[in-house]
């Protein structure tokens, strides 16, 4: 008999389904392809442009100047380079430390300017423009700073979306700088692909430059690294017993 | 041999899929579930809370007061019973009649009031929560006057919201009114469920009140409502025809 997918012929061993369950599957494939399409659209439809710049009373639009602290002179009327706009109703609605920051009559409140110290203007684009789509591109330097302000903010979806971009990222190169941030952030998606590229290549763990430096910065760590290898090479050895005793 | 997917007998004539590609279609549908979730949890970060109408000061939090002409005596300052608040920025981002308005620094602009003329303060709240949420609920009454008002400010994702539950609500009772409604505000989708309703039962048509209504107000519909009737036949025995001759 035939396949109707592939079209191949096959055996009663290799049987899959009925033509009728065949049917039922691509009409259910088909309704979810159609579920996804009308979900994207709402997702555009719901989707704001972050404030332009070029605004020059942010108090009657009801607009916040977020801007880093490296510089000092921004007043809070005009965002400048180091600054960016964004609206009160929006930010209070993505993180509950700005909604506690701005709920709370607290100084940020009133005087409209929020600090956010450590951050880049670039990052801080990045933030908003997530706030206030859902995306933003994402580049090995960014990802992480975009994660820490994230992490700060409580803005979960963001965090995880710069946590899945950086475990796609991680290779032999990286694998221990990354366990380190992903330790020090909480993030445990990209510390287990870290922690699994490390103990790949424990021979020559020693060797690494990185490893030095964690060594002399994070002794506790690096102990961890080592506790983990042995408990799974415990592990395997157990699961090689038992087969050789199935044997 | 056994199907898969309903664990029952089936024969070679039944046969849908081999083993593999049944599989893999397992797989395809597992995916897009999980896609699927993604694009729910995307779109109800997304979502905004829209602004309470206990803000006493709208200016500094960027808000519009918008309300039905009904009652005359609202200044803009707080909400009323009439008035429902939102963000300038929500509202631009939406309907690209607002936008037009508000930027444009037409009187609406300067004043922070915009009169929406026949919408009642419920319709007026359901508009809104649409504008932040991308739902609302819907009943008989709310749907064609929420239509109306998507169909006016240019809400196209609103007005096919309110189309489809219209159109689900279509039955021998409404059809003509919903035809004429339909033809009105030019849902097409809306316009052919009913039509199929109508002509289902031509020989009674002249005896509903609905049908005498819409000859006095609207006669050129009424022409329409036959000449979409005969031209239906015409292909129908056109069918016939063609499937005489086949014999």
């Amino acid at each position: 008999m035939y396949c109707q997918s592939c079209r191949e012929e096959y055996g009663e061993e290799e049987a899959g389904t009925c033509k009728e369950c065949y049917e039922e599957a691509s009409e259910t494939e088909e309704e979810l392809h159609r579920e996804i399409d009308h979900l994207k659209s709402l997702l555009s439809f719901l989707r704001l442009e972050p404030p332009s710049s070029h605004i020059t009373s942010t108090a009657s639009a009801g607009l916040l100047l977020l801007h880093s602290a490296a510089s000092d002179h921004a007043t809070g009327s005009i965002a400048d380079s180091s600054g960016v706009l964004a609206h009160r109703a929006v930010l209070v609605s993505r993180s509950p430390v700005f909604k506690a920051m701005l709920e709370n009559e607290m100084e940020e409140s009133r005087s409209g300017v929020i600090r956010i110290p450590d951050a880049s203007a670039k990052v801080l684009r990045s933030f908003i423009d997530y706030l206030y789509t859902a995306e933003t591109p994402l580049d090995e330097d960014i990802a992480p700073d975009l994660l820490i302000l994230a992490e700060k903010y409580q803005v979960n979806h963001l965090k995880v979306f710069c946590e899945t971009y950086m475990t796609s990222r991680v290779n032999h190169e990286n694998a221990i700088a990354c366990y380190a941030f992903a330790h020090q952030h909480n993030a445990k998606q990209l510390m287990e692909a870290a922690f699994s590229l490390i103990i790949e290549n424990m021979a020559s763990l020693r060797d690494r430059e990185e490893y030095k430096e964690l060594v002399e910065r994070d002794p506790r760590l690096v102990v961890e690294i080592y506790e983990g290898y042995l408990s799974r090479q415990a592990n395997l050895a157990g699961t090689k017993d038992s087969s050789v005793k199935k044997i």
